[in-house]
């Protein structure tokens, strides 16, 4: 099986994040911050790692700003509706995954404004638009840092200088960027950076986390045990505490921390330019195949390791299963949780084979994948 | 090392269940019901085994009614914020968890009345005092199966039968008995089920669910990519997608599923049995200690294996921590996120030494316990 869904989930997980989970889960399966006895201290210690890891990584001051959600999508609704009051206008793209828009049309019917962003048919924004779109009321700008769908790269660095200029909250979904690409949320004016710790963190599923810039007061979703201000009926203020109730995914942090550290040790130029090789290689193949159409900037400097395509107008959910079927190349097809982005595209109603490529891929992979498309294509002409 | 600490969350588990999560991420650690590939179908078969597995172990008909969450917390504030609306009414109980009650008092703010049913000093509570609480705008009861704190057993069955006769929702908190009490929600009018993976399920922590009886319509806290009806911009309505935003936990999920099936394979009344012989046997040893205090029903059919003492007036976690650190046994101490519960009982102040009992304790780890015990109180008595 050769597995091109990296943009879905990173698998397979660098060798060390197997074994730290499973040591944790057999030598430290105890309920941090709750008990003080050693066990449970150690499970403390092993997430408080984690949460410097994650500040190392993306240059934040305090581990107590980083709160850790379930995925990037708990990650992004806390963010949103823990920010957003009635009256308030807060500005997207068109590019966002299900996991920014839906929480955001939600948010419409409490009184809350939103202005998508019209990106071009490659994903691309124009920054002056959303300089434009700015009104009195607007609280947020909210962009991803690239497309699941097309791979596009947003330029975030400027959109958060814009949003800095003007007082505005940015949030980052970094989905598809994180652990790959350099964020840094002080140089990009980041007040909110949420994340997934199973796609380019290397993590387990079940992880995410929240960076929130120190002095914001975000409103939390759930109320319940934090281990602290034991005696109180209402929720303390204590961050992280405040928005991490409940007995936390230990195994999935530390598998996330052992990620991270993966990352650090390699270091995230190498693991990019080892995915901008891959994509710049299969880009160029890719265009040598007659009846292929591929979406999105075609350039890996424009590009996150994500690549659209279709074969003229066939079905992209037939294409995908005959890769994974008769090729053992596993692809995701269809809309991949973003509408707004295939109308972007051009591509809603056929919707798009999906190849996405991380650091375990090799070159290899890539040219057996464009050898079964080119058989595919072939095999199609001859009907 | 003796674990003591189980109703925190279990320890160890099954070697099943370390098992079932390496494999998982090793072998398909995918996306379940984003693609359809091999490896995202197989996580998505793991996924569905054990909602199969929850229903075999509570009643339940339909595995789609069963959400996962990240934790019980998770779980009840689904159930609580997705059913309560202005200017309705809920009973609740003295004994309850702040996982519970946080966000009770939350809702408060939106006119959500609730009525807090005072239990005796052992926890126990009258269901006529439910009854009688009852008003015309009680939309739901909510009570914990268990005290985390004095193990006390709450009517369940009763308290659901009430319910059913005023045609009122009912909601059980099972963090302290899922896995280990028999749970029928067909039989005992359970409307929603909360419980956490980590616990008597013999999961992992960053696990949970809600069970939600068919029919029953919760407002979802988060929206997202669910997989399905993925061009629309609005939360789709299929059930458990509505509910389940994100990539789930698809490891701890198939580990929460390997420690039902070690449940299901060891029996839950031999785990009832071997608990309750535990706790019979501590309460019976403890009791002839002269300057300990224990708390609760002291009688093993009437609570779970739980036991909260203190030694005379000495400072709860004082005495945790020469457990932990001269006799290497681990218990929780203090407030146990049950504030209520500990005035219920008398214990505010000095909160309680929690001893809780898990499947694999043994006869030997309570003896240990009860001789470390009386050796702390010599070492107070010659002070």
């Amino acid at each position: 099986m050769i597995y091109l869904d990296n943009a879905a989930t990173t698998y397979p997980k660098p060798e060390m994040v197997y074994v730290a989970m499973d040591k944790c889960m057999r030598e430290y399966g105890a309920n941090p911050g709750r008990a003080g006895h050693q066990l449970a201290l150690e499970a403390g210690r092993a997430i408080y790692k984690t949460r410097e890891l994650i500040c190392k990584l993306f240059n934040i001051d305090n581990p107590m700003q980083i709160i850790f959600t379930c995925n990037a999508t708990d990650s992004l609704n806390l963010a949103l509706k823990g920010i957003l009051k009635q009256g308030d206008h807060i500005i997207t793209t068109s590019m966002e995954h299900n996991s920014m828009i839906r929480p955001i049309v939600t948010l419409e019917k409490l009184g809350i404004e939103y202005t998508v962003i019209q990106c071009d048919k490659k994903g691309m924004i124009d920054t002056q638009d959303i300089e434009k779109a700015i009104k009195e009321n607007t609280k947020m700008i909210a962009t991803t840092h690239a497309s699941n769908v097309a791979g596009t790269l947003m330029p975030i660095e400027e959109i958060g200088e814009i949003a800095e200029k003007n007082n505005i909250i940015y949030l980052v979904d970094a989905a598809q960027t994180a652990g790959v690409y350099n964020i840094d949320v002080e140089k990009m004016n980041i007040d909110l950076l949420a994340a997934p710790g199973h796609k380019g963190l290397l993590g387990p599923q079940g992880t995410g986390f929240l960076y929130i810039r120190e002095g914001l007061d975000l409103q939390q979703m759930k109320e319940g045990g934090t281990g602290s201000k034991s005696e109180l009926l209402t929720q303390p203020e204590i961050i992280p505490d405040r928005y991490e109730s409940g007995t936390p995914n230990t195994p999935g942090i530390v598998g996330l921390g052992a990620g991270i550290e993966f990352i650090l040790k390699e270091g995230i130029e190498k693991i990019r330019k080892h995915e901008e090789e891959l994509t710049a290689y299969m880009i160029s193949e890719l265009q040598k195949i007659d009846n292929v159409r591929i979406y999105g900037p075609l350039d890996a400097k424009k590009q996150a390791a994500v690549i659209s395509i279709n074969i003229e107008d066939e079905d992209s959910s037939e294409i995908s299963y005959i890769l994974d079927k008769v090729f053992h190349i596993a692809v995701r097809s269809g809309l991949h949780c973003a509408p707004m982005a295939h109308k972007t595209m051009g591509t809603f109603e056929q919707g798009t084979v999906r190849f996405s490529l991380g650091y375990f891929n090799t070159k290899e992979d890539v040219e057996k994948a464009v050898e079964a498309l080119k058989k595919i294509c072939d095999e199609l002409k001859n009907r």
